[in-house]
């Protein structure tokens, strides 16, 4: 006898069916072995690449799982990303004095700490809806306004600036921002929860500047690991360093050669880019894979055949032209300095749609970096230079934020600074 | 040897362990095996009552599920509700002929009938996304303005008019329609294409009068078949007619005594409801049960312990007041003509907040009934005469639809029309 997740289940006797998944629930006790397995599963998967593995989930098993919120880093950044995804720029009141910021971070990390575990805030007056946490995680960042309240000697102004860029058509109220709130889960009532607690308690300290809600792929609907499509329909997010390697902790979190403004911190740009679908679609299917330099079908390159297949700038059709034209979204994003590198987890949006309009969709862009000179100026000037996908895209919102190190329990995020 | 949904797998040789999934791959060719497995399971667990069961569940097969789009009934009424739900009211342009409308209704159909299956639409620019049909639904509703292009014998205005109630402060905006589109699915991409397909193509014409997006808990969050929770906390849904019992049936599609305007027709009221938070959140916890008259913990009555126990209106506290309150909604929502009955299925709103506030939350209530007139309108009258919750509560949009027959493959909803 197999249990589900293929490893033998305890004692030998012969089962009827269904009974070894009830005798599991006795022996283990319920949800949580319910959970452990799962997880188990997903770290199976993680490790082999085996196509359609079967995955043990008891019903609802999905709500129950949680990402640790006290940690050497924040949760949110390196954790896979979730269906559900809401940005929140909060702006503090004026007059706010350090000794008040302290006070807001506390509160809003001890909130933080019991939702993404499942737990109701501590003045939690919806606290039935805090018990299903679906991987909840709640992210701050620190905007420059931020860093001012500190003293000016704190400013982290300059390395938190953007340059203007050409393509931009910003507007102020979908930008900038002291105090950002990144909240993703994969379901869309915890995410809601943990925003009206979290804006509740922050009410007294701040006043919201935007909110931007994106979304993913549900959980279930793909297999695990599959990378996203944004609403043109592409594979987005292909060529991302990965979690836990050795490339992803020197893009995100630095290096001797490029350190981040804190150990264990990084930084967050969040760009809110329109894209124009109608625009979009008069294009012919080639036309729009030759903007990208990659397949709409797989995510693969030009000239290869499958999404991870490295692309090779250098072929050209028979009649001498660039096989990924110099152009492409991929030749122009892509870093010839592996020091420019990024790492993306980005996020769609579909608003309501304006007067006269059938649509008002994009991509919620975040890219995470240790230094945002270094790293992903670079990339947006080579992009706002030239880039084929500019005709179809636009830049409407921006603002960028320090991801200060995570706490540990009795600490809170941010506390460094106050040290 | 027990598969994962307890039955016993095909063959009778000694197992390694994980081997028997992969078997079942091969005798049943991989996804679509998986997903009739998860159908099955599904209809177990419809059948019993067994808490915490187990689901076989591919990893992203609920992606592949799907709701047939030709039947005598349209599907998304009795569909188990699925987490996203966005519904679209939509406005024929002045001059719109009997056959302008037949050909968007033609056209309108032919997506939903593809795009509910998993496949691209016709004109589908972006058919990569529509692939993962997650149990996506597209319901249509006829609006009094569609009846009136129809011929004046055919006007529905009538049946499908709401008497003005006191507490309404209803938005024109948010209110009305010629046409209704209600798209759910389990994935918010999912939804996002069907969205934007089926505006695409109604483009010329109609104009979008309002859109309305509202989520319920996510797949996987919760065990399947539990009671969805609003923004208040509360269990909302649990007195509701089961989808497939002859009470449904009687009350979303009529009987002898209540005949539906058409033979599988119904109709649907939609109100946008505001739910004030703020002022919520000041109530004590009892204050909040005895408005509803249900325990926050798990929706049963302050009468009695679980859920689905019966509400005993007789019981009395020590000192002689009724344990369920006489202005309790619960009180004043139960019809005693059990003619009255509606079958609800609603969805949260969660939108950006506006200027100085931190949420704009509310129920996007959705009821479904053979007639309007004699089984929402009654209990509607009742709430705004007496209801505590009025107190927290706020329609401010409101549209009703006629819902016609579904359709078989070659017709489109609403041919019945035009016979
Ligand atoms: C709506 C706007 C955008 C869309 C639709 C878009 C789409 C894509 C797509 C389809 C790919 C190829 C697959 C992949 O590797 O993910 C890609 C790659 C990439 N994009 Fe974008 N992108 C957008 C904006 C941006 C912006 C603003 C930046 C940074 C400033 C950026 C940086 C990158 C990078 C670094 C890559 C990987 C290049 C490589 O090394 O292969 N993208 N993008
Ligand atoms: C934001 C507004 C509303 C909220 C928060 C709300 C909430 C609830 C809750 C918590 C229950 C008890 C659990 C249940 O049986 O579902 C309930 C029951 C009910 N509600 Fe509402 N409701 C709202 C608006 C309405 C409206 C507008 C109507 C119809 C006009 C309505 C009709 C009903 C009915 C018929 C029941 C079942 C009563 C019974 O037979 O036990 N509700 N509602």
């Amino acid at each position: 006898m197999v249990d589900a997740v293929g490893t033998p289940a305890p004692g030998g006797n012969t089962p009827t069916p269904g009974s070894g998944l009830r005798r599991r629930h006795l022996l283990f006790g319920g949800a949580a072995a319910g959970v452990g397995a799962l997880a188990a599963a997903g770290a199976q998967l993680a490790g082999t690449a085996a196509p359609r593995m079967q995955v043990a989930s008891e019903d609802g098993a999905n709500g129950a799982r949680t990402v640790p919120f006290y940690a050497d880093r924040q949760a949110g950044v390196g954790t896979a990303a979730q269906a559900h995804g809401v940005f929140i720029a909060l702006d503090l009141k004026t007059g706010t004095t350090p000794e008040r910021l302290k006070s807001l971070l506390k509160l809003l990390s001890d909130d933080a700490a019991n939702l993404t575990q499942g737990k109701p805030a501590l003045a939690d007056t919806e606290g039935e809806l805090a018990v299903r946490p679906a991987r909840l995680t709640v992210t701050f960042g620190f905007g420059p306004g931020l860093f001012r309240v500190l003293g000016p000697e704190r400013v982290q102004a300059g390395p938190l600036d953007l340059p203007a860029f050409s393509i931009d058509k910003l507007v102020p109220e979908l930008s900038g921002g002291d105090l950002l709130l990144q909240i993703c889960a994969d379901d869309p009532l915890t995410v809601a929860h943990a925003q009206r607690m979290l804006l509740k308690d922050s009410r007294s300290f701040t006043t919201v500047r935007w909110v931007q809600s994106g979304f993913r792929r549900a959980y279930g609907t793909e297999q695990s690991g599959t990378t996203m499509r944004n609403l043109f329909g592409q594979v987005d997010g292909t060529s991302n360093p990965a979690p836990g390697s050795a490339e992803f902790e020197r893009v995100v979190y630095g290096d001797d050669s490029m350190p981040a403004w804190t150990p264990n911190g990084t930084s967050l740009v969040i760009r809110r880019i329109s894209m124009n679908l109608d625009k979009w679609d008069e294009l012919d299917k080639s036309g729009r894979e030759e903007a990208v330099g990659r397949r709409l079908a797989n995510g693969a390159p030009l000239t290869g055949k499958s999404e991870l297949d490295e692309p090779d700038f250098a072929a050209v059709t028979p009649v001498g032209f660039p096989v990924i034209a110099d152009f492409s979204h991929l030749r122009r994003a892509r870093p010839e300095d592996s020091s420019q590198r990024i790492f993306r987890r980005a996020f769609n949006y579909d608003s309501v749609p304006g007067t006269g309009g059938v649509s008002d969709s994009g991509l919620i862009f975040a890219s995470y970096q240790a230094d945002v000179q270094r790293q992903f100026v670079p990339i947006q000037r080579r992009l706002d230079e030239l880039d084929l996908l500019n005709l179809w895209t636009t830049p409407v919102g921006s603002a960028v934020f320090a991801i200060p190190p995570g706490c540990a329990p009795g600490g809170f995020v941010g506390d460094g600074l106050f040290a």
